[in-house]
């Protein structure tokens, strides 16, 4: 746990304001759910998934109004270490790609009726002032974290707060659900460093291939995993130490939003790999806030599943995915989406008229 | 296999029309979606499935425009055994439940932007003319089949061409893409007796909860099953006299739409256990129908694994739905449309500037 006298105030009033998803609201939901024209229970997690919004937002219809994903871009200084597939030039171009709506992203999005929102928090490359790119540059890339800490504490909590207050506005715009992605080349390893610090588990068994790295250099990549957590074996004890030596900008902010947006009552979905272990970040700030959670889809990565043990999520997808961006996340809005007017718009067994089960 | 001489001409001429999907169509398809930006392969899927619908469609931009639900209804003589946990008249008054848009298929129909088709083809009770509902009744319901088959051979081919012509008039009406649903109180029964008879499965593996019967009425489900299968033994050799003896004229009429959506170069999205029965009676008058089925969800009636381990589908979502109406298919049709527009829609490498793979 943190001890929350070390953070910055506007961290702590947000961990502060965290509260435990309502009981009574839940159950109430499930009441209503039982009315409906159709046997209790047999719409699965789509139940569930309503249930768990109307405890969130505590109220009696419950809303995924004005729908966004905020996709965080930023670079890692072990891409260095030669542990990706792709040149690091690609997030740059790829937050390009983002801006003109050419994405995986863009084109789910637009398939879900959400909005993409992009943030470069920390990409390397000049890509200059684009419409529909929000500067919030920490720094130009992390720092290789084989040599040195990735971010200082303080480009940590700048970081976190970039994603903190853009949930905060989120919520004065009327947004009433969120999802976070991400783009930066490195940051599978990043990630699989994060998990294997905060699951104990094994570096090989929670690196993959990333964009595409296999044999030879997938050994390589876990032995960088291996490494980095000696290097930094003593700050692993604490989290937020933990997440300045191994993370990067975009995995900060992430956790910063899914933080935002508990402290808000907004439920925020996950993606894959890389946003997962931001949430498992933020569950360290403020357990309550896996309340809020939900996992969008089962990456492909194999430290996914670790993370989604240690957080207690099932994801709703399991599409073979392994892109991040949030192409996951935005797809499974469809599917709360469905969950939502389902709570909202089916007729209850008096209204139809249709008869209840034979006793 | 079908001896077609057997078969009256409308249905013979539908199976043979029925060809494999394109390869040629498919190779082409999975080059241009190694040209997007995106790791090859890394949506997983939603690549597969885009690549499907190419092979099918045999044209450049894949199409689900116009997608629709069918929900096909119809009773079942066996519930005078007692093997459901609902009234029969349940049936009558689901169907005016869609008729009216309340029910969860329909919400979820609206949710994907899809049409809902209701289709009266064998529901005990009189529902007199009602807009939104096909009346294309074959009977009032199917026979006992502990007593009798549970529908003459012509009853059976009756009910085929129903889903047969109306997958001819969606074609014609410029509907890409279809999925089949069914509402039929003791249909589970029925879907339980087909699945033992075509799998060789044991009853007590394939029979579930249906809406919600357990413990000694689940046994006594088994065992109605058991003797069903026993009393129909010698007809269990031919396929048509299988589905005629232990299948409901719902049943008949999706295994229908299966072969005259695959004749029309459709895909078909499969649902639950029930339909699913119906595609796997399908692929046994045309084992090429299965290149067009996409299984939507696994449901959560054991016998539905089965199923598809026949067909080798593996189902697109799995959400521990088990209600039928169609609202796995048209929860999947949100992932297929995704598909869709990922193929259509993402920019390529060339066209954005990014940088390709590190060799």
């Amino acid at each position: 746990m943190i001890t929350t006298g070390n953070l910055p105030a506007p961290l702590m009033q947000t961990i502060d304001r965290i509260q435990p998803r309502s009981e009574t609201w839940y159950a109430q939901a499930l009441q209503h759910l039982d009315q409906l024209t159709k046997p209790p229970g047999s719409l699965g997690r789509l139940e569930e998934i309503a249930a768990r919004l109307v405890a969130i937002q505590q109220v009696a219809r419950p809303s995924c109004e004005r729908k966004a994903v905020y996709v965080f871009a930023g670079d890692h200084g072990v891409v260095e270490e030669g542990v990706s597939a792709y040149p690091q030039e690609v997030t740059g171009q790829m937050v390009l790609n983002f801006a003109h709506g050419g994405a995986a992203v863009n084109v789910l999005a637009r398939s879900a009726g959400a909005d993409v929102v992009v943030v470069d928090v920390g990409v390397a490359a000049e890509i200059g002032p684009v419409p529909g790119v929000l500067v919030k540059r920490v720094r130009r890339g992390t720092r290789n974290f084989l040599k040195e800490p990735a971010m200082t504490r303080e480009e940590t909590f700048a970081a976190m707060e970039v994603g903190i207050s853009l949930a905060e506005a989120a919520s004065r715009e009327g947004r009433k659900i969120l999802a976070i992605g991400e783009m930066g080349i490195g940051n599978t390893t990043s990630a699989s460093a994060l998990t294997a610090a905060i699951t104990k588990a094994d570096p090989s068994k929670v690196t993959g291939a990333g964009t595409g790295v296999t044999g030879g250099a997938w050994e390589k990549k876990v032995e960088v995993v291996r490494k980095a957590l000696a290097v930094h074996a003593r700050a692993l004890a604490n989290p937020l130490d933990t997440l300045a030596c191994l993370g990067g900008y975009e995995i900060a902010a992430m956790s910063g939003m899914v933080l935002g947006a508990a402290a808000q009552r907004m439920a925020v979905i996950i993606d894959g790999f890389i946003s997962t272990a931001a949430a498992a970040v933020a569950s360290q700030f403020a357990p309550a806030s896996r309340d809020y959670m939900i996992a969008g889809h089962t990456s492909q990565e194999p430290g996914h599943r670790f993370l989604l043990d240690y957080l207690g999520l099932e994801p709703l997808l399991s599409l073979n995915m392994r892109l991040g961006e949030g192409s996951g996340a935005v797809l499974a809005f469809t599917v709360v989406e469905a969950a939502v007017r389902i709570y909202n718009e089916m007729a209850t067994f008096a209204s139809a008229g249709v008869s209840q089960k034979n006793e």
